[in-house]
């Protein structure tokens, strides 16, 4: 039996997260499908913004750093977002960009082996990740990066094996690795492993302590509604945070920052891996940001993209089929992160088509069109309206309007 | 004759700048001289904070990065920053922190002589510039950190040196380099110099292009008014961009970064030093702290600079004399930026009851109080009212009072 619209309906009902999407404010009639590219806007942190910018950064001015405790914000988020990932607070820290967090984790960790020349990642990782690995091997002599598939990671380990940093959600696909069992591969090979939580923070469960991670990045922006690039942030566990001394290195990160001494020394912990001065706007929006999971259990959280992403497929399976889109994201909720992808060879203007019909996913090149299914802000009925609007651009061929191929949209 | 409050309501009266105050939203009643740490709050910025954070944000949403033009903010910004500081447009952009950039620079110049060990500078630049080298010293083989006073940095150029950066106007003293004579010496050697212009943006005219600097870093936060912990920016002379390969990379700095390509290619020009995605709402707040240059000759706003100091000095002699102030920056406006630097055994107590006393300064380790003198929003009987309020606390020596001694000030 074919689902309907009440059936969707009597799911939202039953929606435990139902009520959270109060938490956010979102555009009449937009069906907003890209929250895993830029999460949706908390109305605390609009509510923050104001504070923060009239009365912290215009009356307060310089001494906000004191008194409302600017200065401890990168340690006081990364201790909101631990629980979030299975880390203890003081193992994560907010700070820079994904990619420059992982050039600092890179540089240091491959420091700890200088005799082992390879830094291991797979192709079509989040092509930043692989970017900035390459600069790493390129400044550095005796280090090389290779990219082995996925099915061949394991196999590739071995004694030359500097770091591997693989990405959990692919950007893409949506596959998920089984962060415990990879991480513990690479250990038994001596390995170390930095893994890149940008697609599952905030939207898959996840257990690093328990998992035995050791290294991770993570994006700020996506499921963690912080705010167009905000800050990302770093985890390293305990027992490796003082083996590691970070060659990127900046006031922030010395153990003394405003003794002004000329020399380098660490900081404790994880504020060794603090560089320069945080842009504390971006930073406080992403606390709010974080903090629209305040008493949210990520297991409910996860139960509800599984749901969404069940909804999404069989509506596509029901009501779209014929047109020639193939599921390329894992249909096992555990070999998975939170969003859905289509491969089709007009995916750019299936997107573009979507988008003027107010249901917003992600056109990922050469031929992927990519739906973020976030549990906190969108409703059964949401994935209905997109499916039901996608079917119709389908079946009319509206997508063939040539101002649909038009290139230009950047992310 | 010793100056009266009249006469100096009388330089207000004639300030050709005075109006360009009304840009800024002050605190009632506070005198805040430390806009050379965090700038005062453009109204302009308020205004686009809430427009960036509910409109472009909350409801463009990600089509943001096109419609509202997220992703031509570093370029524009740069553009923007460029005539402050005698640069063409293309050849400055916004991104990241001033440490960052560093890294970005001197890694990327290293490379460029790579028989050359020394990175040169001069004892007590701002640290984190002196921690960033240290990093990429100890990172790279052959490479090492040598400082010497700044009298001897001319005779230590020399074939060994691989690159010379130096903090332009000096944090704590406010002394400035000689820019072309000191980049003509180090060219004469074969050494490229890297100019930390920190403390002489927005505030002194800079003039890159024509004392022929090559590079040079700055930061967004302190005269360019872009809030707290605003991106920085990156200028490189035209005719080395494209022989400057960046070694800290990410996608923003692909040629092409919506291909999503495994391998490595350096975008053409500036666009190259950007890595991961930047901070949008601190990004934008920046570009209004640009924008309240708009209009103003960067000359004349030098001309109140060393109007507003010459008070300053002239003031702190005639009233607070016999207290052990001893002033240490340069009298010559041409060896100077703009802030005003005394040393003071109690320079902590100091700062501490100023602040109590609403005049806003900052204590630099270990023993001196500076006094940030920024033309846009500072009128001169605000320099009488910070120096009577600070006479008075030197008179009746209330820095004396306990609660001044307390240490916890972090900035």
């Amino acid at each position: 039996m074919t689902l309907t619209l009440e059936a969707v309906r009597a799911m939202d009902a039953a929606d435990p997260l139902r009520s959270v999407r109060e938490r956010f404010t979102l555009p009449e009639g937009l069906v907003y499908l890209d929250g895993n590219s830029l999460g949706a806007l908390p109305r605390a942190a609009a509510a923050r913004q104001d504070e923060v910018v009239r009365e912290e950064w215009g009356n307060s001015l310089i001494r906000s750093w004191n008194t409302h405790d600017w200065i401890g914000a990168p340690q006081r988020i990364g201790a909101k977002i631990a629980p979030l990932i299975g880390a203890k607070p003081h193992e994560v820290i907010v700070a820079d960009s994904v990619s420059v967090n992982l050039f600092k984790l890179l540089t240091a960790v491959a420091a700890l082996a200088p005799e082992r020349p390879v830094l291991l990642s797979e192709p079509g990782n989040f092509h930043t990740d692989l970017h900035v690995a390459s600069g790493v091997a390129d400044m550095l002599p005796n280090l090389r990066l290779e990219t082995v598939d996925r099915a061949e990671i394991a196999g590739a380990l071995g004694p030359d094996t500097n770091t591997l940093f693989l990405t959990h959600v692919h950007y893409k696909t949506g596959a998920r690795f089984d962060m415990a069992a990879m991480t513990a591969r690479a250990k038994a090979a001596g390995v170390p492993t930095i893994w890149d939580l940008s697609h599952s923070v905030g939207a898959v469960p996840l257990h690093l302590n328990r998992d035995g991670a050791e290294l991770a990045i993570g994006c700020g922006y996506k499921y963690l509604n912080g705010g167009p690039g905000a800050p990302a942030f770093l985890y390293v566990a305990e027992h490796l945070q003082e083996r590691l001394v970070p060659y990127l290195r900046g006031w922030m990160g010395h153990a003394q920052p405003f003794a002004f001494l000329d020399d380098y020394a660490p900081a404790p912990g994880m504020a060794r891996f603090l560089a320069g001065t945080p842009p504390m706007l971006s930073m406080l929006a992403l606390e709010s940001g974080v903090e629209s999971f305040d008493g949210l259990a990520m297991d409910a959280v996860w139960e509800k993209s599984v749901a969404l992403f069940n909804l999404f497929a069989r509506l596509v399976e029901e009501r779209c089929g014929g047109h020639g889109l193939e599921c390329i994201t894992p249909a096992t909720a555990e070999l998975r992160g939170s969003h859905i992808s289509y491969r089709h060879p007009h995916a750019f203007e299936l997107c573009q088509a979507l988008i003027a019909a107010e249901v917003i996913g992600d056109f990922r090149a050469p031929d992927v069109v990519r739906f973020g299914l976030t549990p906190l802000y969108l409703g059964f009925e949401d994935i209905w309206q997109a499916v039901d609007r996608f079917r119709a651009i389908l079946e009319s061929e509206s997508w063939r309007d040539p101002r649909f191929a038009v290139r230009g949209r950047v992310t």
